[in-house]
C-alpha cells in the first residue's frame, strides 16, 4: 500500500462520503436543501453529486457513486409524476434502489415525493425541502451516530410532513 | 485460529444472535415488546438492534447485522402508512427483504403492521404489541426448537390478532 | 471421496429427496396429504418438512431444504388470506420462491390456496387437500418420468378444482 | 479437447439447440405448432422440449434447458387463466423468464396467451397457434438472422393477432 | 497484450459506443430518431443496433451488447399497448432493464410511449419522435459531458412532452 492509498484510506475512515443522485424531472432542486445540511459538516463528510434523467435512471447512479467514487451512503432525490406510468416507474425505481443497498451493503436513502402529494406548487415544495433537508439530517446520523436513531425509534417521525407522533394509547 | 476467535465461535454455536431492525416511522416501539421476551431467554440468546428512517431502509440494515455482525435470524420491525404509496414502500421492504433472506440463508422474520389494521390508535398499539411479541417466540423457536412450529402447522395460528383456527369441516 | 460419502452419493442418485416446506398460518395441514402421496413411492423418494410461520417465510426455507439438506426439489404449501396486503404477501413470497428456484437450479412447485378461494370451509378445505395431493404426484414425476408430463401439456391440466380439459374447439 | 468434444462443439457452432417448455395447464398445444415451424429448419437448428405443471414452474425449466442441456434459446409457452391470482402468477413468471436471461445472457421468448384474450375457445385456439407459430420464426431469425428483425422495427408487427402496423400519420 | 487490443481500448477510452435495442412491436421506428442524433456526434461516439421482438425481449439484448458488443451505455426503445397485460409487460421489461444497469453498472435509458400516451396516431408519433430525441441527447451528454445534466437538475425537464419546469413558488 503507498503512502497516497494510506492517506486516502485512512481520510475515508474518519470522513465518510455520501452521494446525491438527483434527476432534471423533477420540478425543484432538493439537492440545494441536502447539501446546505452536509455543509454544516464540513470537515466530517464530504459529498458527491450526480445528475441523470429521470428516477429510473438514479439506482445504477447510486451504484456508480458507491462502487466508482467510494461513497459511504447515498441520497437517491426523485419526484414521480402523477400519472399511472408514473408510479410504475416509482416501483421500479424504487426496488432496484433496494436492490442496489443489498449489492453494496449500503444504505441508499430514498427521498422521492410524488407531484400529487402536493396541493399546489407552493406545497409541493414545501414538502420536497422538508423531506429532503430532514433525510440529510438522518444520512449523517445513521454514519455519524447511529444510536440518535434508536432514540426516535417507533416515535411517528415524518420527512415532508409533521410528524405523526406515537400511538395516542 | 486464535483464542479469542475459537470462544466466539463457540459461543455462537451455542448462543444465537437475533437482530432487531426498526424504523422511526412506525407510531409504536415494537422492539421493546420483542427486547421483553429476547430477556427471558437470556444465556440462551443474544440481540442487537439497529434502527433506521423507514421500511425501505430495513432491508440492508437486516443484511447488514447478519454480515457485519454475526446475526443468524433477524427480526424487521415496520408500519407501512395508510396511502397508496405506503403500500408500494411496503412492497418494496417485503421484496427485498425476502432477497436478503435468500442471498443470506438466514430468516429474516417481517413484523409489519399496516397503520389501517387498527380501528384506533388503541386497537393499532394492540395490534403491534401482539404480532411483535408472538413473532418474538417464533423468532427463537425457529433458532432453538423448530419442531415446535411443525406441530402447530396448518392449524391457523396468527400474530396481531386471535388465532384464526384450522377449517371447520 | 470416503466411503460414507460414495455411499451418500449413489443413495441420492437413485432416490431423489423431495422438501416440504409449509406455515402455521394456513388453516388446513396440506403437508398430510402430500405425505400420504409420498409414502406410496418409499424406496424410490425420500421427504423432509420445515414449518415456518407464513409464506413470506417459505422461500428461505425452500433454499435451506435445497442447499443445506440435500432436497432435489421442494414442495411449499401456503395458504395467502383474502385481505389486500395477504395477497401483496403472496405475490412477494411467489416471486422470491421463484428466486429461489434459478439460484438452485430446481423447482420449488408453489402449492397456494387462496382463503377466498373457497366457498365456506369444506369446500376450502377440498381445494386444499386437492391441490396438495395432485401437485405431490406432479413433483415425483418431475423427478422420476418427466414424460408423464409432456404427455399432458396444452390439456388444461388442473390442482384444486377439476381439470379444465383441452380448448374446444 | 477430445475428438467428441470438438465435434459437439462444431456442432452447435452450426446448429443452434432451441429450448421448448410448456405446460399442462395450457387448454392448447402450443408445443406442436412451434415444432411445425421447428421441422422447416432440420438441419439447422435442432430442439429439445421440457413440459411443467404451470406457467410459475417454466423459468426454471427454461434455465435447466440451457444451462444442463445446451440451449442457445428457449420459447416458454403459458396460458394465464382469467382470475386475479392467475394475472399475478403470470407476473412472477414473466419476472422469473426475465431474470432467466439476464443470467444466462439468452432470449427466453415469452409466449403467453391469457385465457380471456381470446373470445370462445375457437378464437382462444387461434390465437394461442398464430403467437405460437409467429414466435417460432421470431425465434429462428433471432439466432439464424438477426436483420430480418431489424427490417422490421418500428412497424407494429403482432403475435396472436394481425399486425397493428406502423403509425398512420 | 497485441497491437489491435491496445487500438481497440484506445478508441474506447476516446469514443464511447452506445447500444439500440428496439421491437418489431413499437408502431413507429425511434431508432431512426436516435440514430439522427447520434451521426451529429460521429467521431465523438459510435453506436450499434438490435432488434427483438416486444418489449419484454428488451433486457437481454442491452445485456448483450454491453457485455458482448462493448457498449457503454444502451437506449431502449419501446411503445406498450394499452391493455393491462401490455402494462404489466412494460413494468415487467422495465424492472429487467433496472436489473440489466445493476448488472453491468452502465445506463440503460428506458425510452418507453405507452401506446395510450397519444390521442391518435399524429400524436403518438409526435411524442415518440420527442422523446427519443431528447433522451438521445441525455445519452449522449451522460458520457460526454455529464455536468450538462446537473445544470438542469431539478427543472422539471420532460422527453416526449414540453418541459414541466421548475415549481411556480
Amino acid at each position: 500500500m503507498n503512502g497516497r492509498v494510506l492517506i486516502e484510506t485512512c481520510e475515508k475512515m474518519v470522513v465518510p462520503k455520501i452521494g446525491i443522485v438527483d434527476t432534471m424531472f423533477a420540478r425543484y432542486d432538493m439537492a440545494k436543501d441536502v447539501i446546505t445540511v452536509f455543509e454544516e459538516f464540513t470537515g466530517r463528510i464530504t459529498y458527491e453529486r450526480y445528475t441523470v434523467p429521470g428516477i429510473k435512471d438514479l439506482p445504477v447512479a447510486a451504484l456508480k457513486l458507491i462502487e466508482e467514487r467510494g461513497c459511504d451512503l447515498v441520497i437517491a432525490l426523485g419526484m414521480p409524476g402523477p400519472k399511472t406510468y408514473d408510479k410504475m416507474s416509482a416501483q421500479v425505481a424504487s426496488t432496484m434502489i433496494g436492490q442496489c443497498q443489498l449489492m453494496t451493503r449500503k444504505h441508499v436513502i430514498e427521498v422521492f415525493v410524488h407531484e400529487d402529494e402536493g396541493k399546489d406548487d407552493r406545497h409541493l415544495k414545501a414538502i420536497m425541502k422538508d423531506r429532503a433537508t430532514k433525510h440529510a439530517y438522518n444520512a449523517i446520523y445513521l454514519l455519524l451516530d447511529p444510536s440518535w436513531l434508536t432514540k426516535r425509534a417507533g416515535q411517528g417521525i415524518r420527512q415532508g410532513h409533521e410528524d405523526a407522533g406515537p400511538v395516542n394509547a
